[in-house]
């Protein structure tokens, strides 16, 4: 059983990670003081799959428990969605003692974050992640928020839940794609923080494929340690936050290039990985045999190939990038494993080449 | 010339009141490193009256300067005025160093605030209020948000301004009854924190109906003084700041059962406000003369009639406040000028009378 705490003065709070978790629920809410009545938002899927476990904890307790559902899929991350939540909320006389749960992936997350952060101005919100990305990554640091439809993740806020808790018993059932995209997201931790982790992934990827309920365990941990502790130096993405967008500056824009489409969100993070790490070594900062070690792991959990795409397309969307500054990009570039910087360049011929070197362009 | 701090950490932000001081607004945004482009979300009618002197002194910075305009009403203070206002700020390519004005009264100041706190997770948001409602109090604190269709204010957020610009200068053109309205919520302030600004009002009270800036400006930023303190010490309202709500049970309660209609903001409080100095001087918590007082200054500022209500439709009304705590009902009832409490009650037929003696049923 780990139990990590996020350290933000008043807005404090703990990650817990233990397999069958969920079956204990109750606990982990009263333990915290998190009485009131119970809001579920979720999918169908994941009611289905994970809600049983979730109702029979919660109904022992002497407050309501409801199911707010919501279809899957990212197109229900939208204000018109939240606002057929809060209707629901509001007609079941919602008030400001309620707890908003958020059980299932990131999509779940980001719209129920953003229903709780809204909702009279904000009610207590349980993160539940059922994905591997969103147990190593969405559910912890508070960026809640929804869709325009102009753009992805415009409207938002910073809004801290008051618990997370992580089964990861939940994820057996999660499709391989899905699994695959939360292990590229872990490889980025280790990147970015901890070469301790790198080489543990290096070492246990045959278990972490088999989904291996200790080593998994073990992986959350080391991941959510790390989230936990950058967003407790820099809540609001001043600075350090940054670095966790290591391969999120490509691959946001593979992911617009798209549409979407193709590429799940840590398979595109993998991609901007494998350029990030080109680019770092063209650059003299980060050493051929460390690059080489990325590329490996990156490689070994396996990345879908790319549709034909064109470099200008995939600098300006770069370009449109909510963390640029000015003019320039900000890269997140490794120089060892387990150390990166921020680098901020307007060179688009060296971001081209390293582009077609890491075979993203033909 | 005034300048009051909100103290809230590195929060903190200054509340700048001064007739004349939209003439230069953009010393005041340059003395606080409130630079990048500005985006002024206002009302057509507010723009023709005061956008003037507010684009004359931007136009001279280097930075862009830009108006969205939102019809003028209540009605506008939804997610779907929101969504429009995102789309203009996406469109117009504003990023993070953004800047949002809100240039009006308070319907202006809800929905841009709300916009800013939400649009890229929150951008600078600059307080503008042109009506003395919203200078003396719902610019101040952070209470920003939107209405539902099935409720008013239920969604929003506590966001602070970077800034608050109160140019009593601006409120010459302001309405009589949006007048009376600041007139009322100033009452307030004095009944619960600073029996020297009720009896200031109650010398003045003459030189406040012809608007004389001298004793205007004192008047805001004695009241901007208070929600300033209030504010600093209990930002999300969790006790403190509940005695603003002073005539605010009642006066909500008679703003749903008019439709919203027939009383502003100020009116309702002003009833409110009458409501809850009979029910402390009925509970034996206020002396009778002090309670005389009270209604003496109400009066002088004027109230208008109200149509015949049901005792029933009120107390309903009140139970669906949204600070209610269970089936308790909070009324914050004086002691004295310049001196509040929390009451809670769930006594209908005490509530029921003071109703009635107050003359708000029939």
């Amino acid at each position: 059983m780990a139990t990590i705490k996020v350290g933000l003065g008043k807005r404090s709070y703990d990650i817990r990670i233990q397999a069958g978790l969920l079956d204990s629920l109750h606990k982990e809410l009263a333990a915290r003081q998190l009485e009131g009545p119970a809001f579920v938002i979720t999918s169908p899927r994941i009611r289905r799959l994970h809600g049983g476990p979730v109702l029979r904890a919660l109904q022992n307790r002497p407050e309501s428990v409801r199911f707010i559902q919501v279809p899957e899929g990212e197109n229900s991350k939208s204000l018109e969605m939240a606002s057929r939540i809060f209707a629901q909320l509001i007609q079941a006389g919602a008030d400001r003692s309620a707890v908003v749960l958020a059980l299932g992936g990131g999509v779940i997350g980001d719209l129920a974050g953003f229903v709780a952060a809204t909702y009279l101005r904000g009610v207590r919100l349980v993160q539940i992640p059922t994905t591997l990305l969103a147990q190593i990554d969405s559910s912890i640091g508070g960026k809640v928020g929804v869709n325009h439809p102009l753009g992805k993740n415009l409207i938002g806020a910073f809004f801290q839940p008051s618990l997370v808790v992580a089964d990861p018993e939940a994820l057996k059932t999660l499709p391989v794609p899905e699994w695959r995209s939360g292990l590229m997201e872990a490889i980025k931790y280790g990147v970015i923080a901890d070469r301790r982790l790198f080489a543990f992934m290096e070492s246990y990827l045959d278990r972490l494929r088999m989904r291996d309920m200790s080593a998994t365990a073990e992986l959350i941990e080391s991941c959510a340690a790390i989230k936990a502790r950058v967003v407790s130096r820099d809540e609001r993405e001043s600075r350090l936050r940054m670095i966790l967008n290591f391969g999120h500056t490509v691959g946001h824009a593979l992911e617009v290039v798209t549409d979407y489409e193709i590429l799940k969100h840590g398979e595109a993070v993998g991609w901007g990985m494998l350029f990030a790490v080109e680019h770092a070594q063209r650059l003299g900062l980060l050493h051929r045999r460390a690059a080489q070690r990325v590329k490996n792991l990156v490689a070994a959990v396996s990345l879908p190939a790319l549709p034909a795409l064109r470099t200008r397309d995939i600098l300006a969307a770069m370009q449109q990038d909510k963390k640029r500054a000015g003019d320039l990009l900000r890269l997140v570039l490794p120089v060892s494993i387990g150390k990166v910087m921020i680098y901020e360049t307007n060179d688009r011929q060296a971001l081209a080449e390293s582009l077609k070197a890491c075979g993203i362009v033909a």
